[in-house]
């Protein structure tokens, strides 16, 4: 019997990887999994099978990498596997599809806790389960640093898929979701001077939601171009100009709504909300053009207009700040 | 103009990731993938569009991390491109499937060489072209470590999937593909001391070549139960037989073709080719089951049979080694 003097709790030692076997591990994490009803066979053999009645598949990936993406002084297991999932979703709404299902590569160090990965499951599983959305297979590998890829799929339900490249002159500019709540919590974090229990942004930066169900309903309503805002509004914008060779005229008035909703952070942090705005990206809102002869559909609103020429402006002004990259130093 | 006794000549440093933006980077490696033609959208979208005719689809998702995968001392990027792309496409092929997509997300170091990354593209090309498969879409991220991880999909073409639990007493236990050759090719590479260039099993390791067409031939054969050769044949086959609900008994005369070609390596390093081919996995072979009253499709060969009880027998021997485990010390 253990002396309590001379031996430490055995719950005072967290139980890691190491102390699992990839058969054990996997046993504490897949029953976590959400089915989903499009899954015909999931986790176990050497891969699943999911249901794609109307003949074609949405497919797309994302990697979160410990220390690029997240941090796991900030992220819990949970929240990085509801931002994973998340993120992947909004990739395949942003197509005009309904998610399906998703399968997840998992890179982590021996010394992880084991409670980090159940968390994890438990992240996917929040994201994914009230969508009706299956995790049904996946790999896991140790590795230096955490690394979760998520690769997600949809059903488009016999509409077609709605790319980046269909914009045209006339239409409306119109997003669905948050602008800029990501970019303001994780700056309250950065600043890490203020009570991040009093700013829920910190929440949509920790745990984004993104407007899943407003990618079918553009597509429905005859959104001639969409994607999901990555990477700031200002440069995902760029990105439906260069695709559909016109030009993006955003308009600050139309997105007083969003700044007025970050006003309150910004002054705490001596910040400009409009920044947060138009360039931080991981709301995941969806950003799409329509037919102005037609009504919007509910979840969208109008803020801009898709003009003849090329970029974007603001106000009438080329904006200077572009959002970010990756490997640029 | 540079004056070559004082600067570097250009050609001297290698291109690093940290040379280039995302978007440059993706624009050296985007064009070298293949369409394929069940791609209906291809990369630079949100997300890709695959073609499902037959209203399922088959999804498998694997990780390579640098340094317990691969080295980068022994296998360049082209290598370990050929090396994901195969073992997710021998994953599909085990389901009774036919490859028809993947996609890829890519964890590197800032100062990986671009033309590493361009290699990855090349390997992943040319694993995937000569079956018709799409690159179709992915990520990329810095991180510390390389890690390349792959899903893939694959068309059933009508028949049922395969799955691993459905060997009956009686029938015969089959394989498809190599066995041992990858982990002797491990071995000279480990061992140091042997010319690589003479023993052709190191390419077995460094670019597995899965026999992909067998896998759908299994299927109209009748299999039943399929997996492809991962983590040993002791160890794949046990998966077969939990799943099953019955034993698999297995015979080294059957398997002594397998032996034979191992021999003259084993010689050189002292060690028991028998072993490989027991226990290496990673040729990515199929082990199939398939009813005795019908004839094995032609890539088969019969190595033992499914009887009642459980567990894997060799020569009627339950063997000790069985496979490796990631996580175990």
């Amino acid at each position: 019997m253990p002396d309590p003097d001379r031996d430490p709790a055995p719950e005072t030692v967290p139980e890691t990887v190491a102390d699992l076997s990839e058969t054990d591990l996997l046993a504490r994490f897949v029953p976590r999994l959400p089915r989903g009803r499009a899954t015909e066979l999931g986790p176990g053999d050497d891969a699943a099978v999911v249901e794609v009645p109307t003949g074609r598949v949405v497919v797309t990936a994302d990697v979160l990498v410990e220390d690029r993406h997240f941090r796991r002084a900030w992220s819990t297991g949970e929240d990085v596997g509801r931002r994973a999932a998340a993120q992947n979703l909004a990739d395949v709404a942003a197509m005009g599809a309904r998610p399906t299902a998703l399968v997840v590569t998992l890179v982590m160090p021996a010394d992880l806790e084991v409670a980090w990965v159940v968390g994890l499951a438990d992240g996917l599983a929040a994201a994914s389960a009230p969508h009706d959305v299956g995790v049904v297979g996946g790999d896991l590998s140790s590795g230096e640093r955490i690394a979760v890829s998520v690769t997600a799929f949809g059903e488009l339900d016999g509409v077609a898929p709605v790319t980046r490249s269909g914009a045209r002159p006339g239409d409306v500019v119109a997003v669905a979701g948050t602008l800029g709540r990501s970019a303001a919590g994780l700056a309250v974090l950065l600043d890490g001077t203020l009570d991040a229990s009093e700013h829920d942004v910190v929440g949509t930066y920790l745990r984004p939601d993104p407007p899943l169900t407003a990618g079918p309903e553009a597509a429905r309503a005859g959104a001639t171009a969409m994607l999901d805002v990555s990477d700031g509004l200002v440069r995902d914008a760029g990105r439906i100009a260069v695709a559909s060779g016109c030009g993006l005229e955003l308009s600050t008035s139309l997105l007083a709504p969003d700044v007025e909703a970050l006003t309150v952070t910004a002054e705490e942090l001596g910040l400009d909300p409009v920044d947060w705005v138009l360039t931080g990206g991981e709301d995941h809102g969806l950003l799409a053009t329509f037919p102005a002869d037609r009504p919007l559909p509910p979840s969208f609103r109008r803020i801009g207009a898709v003009v003849a020429g090329a970029g974007v402006r603001v106000d009438g002004v080329t904006p200077t700040a572009e959002g970010w990259d990756h490997f640029r130093a």
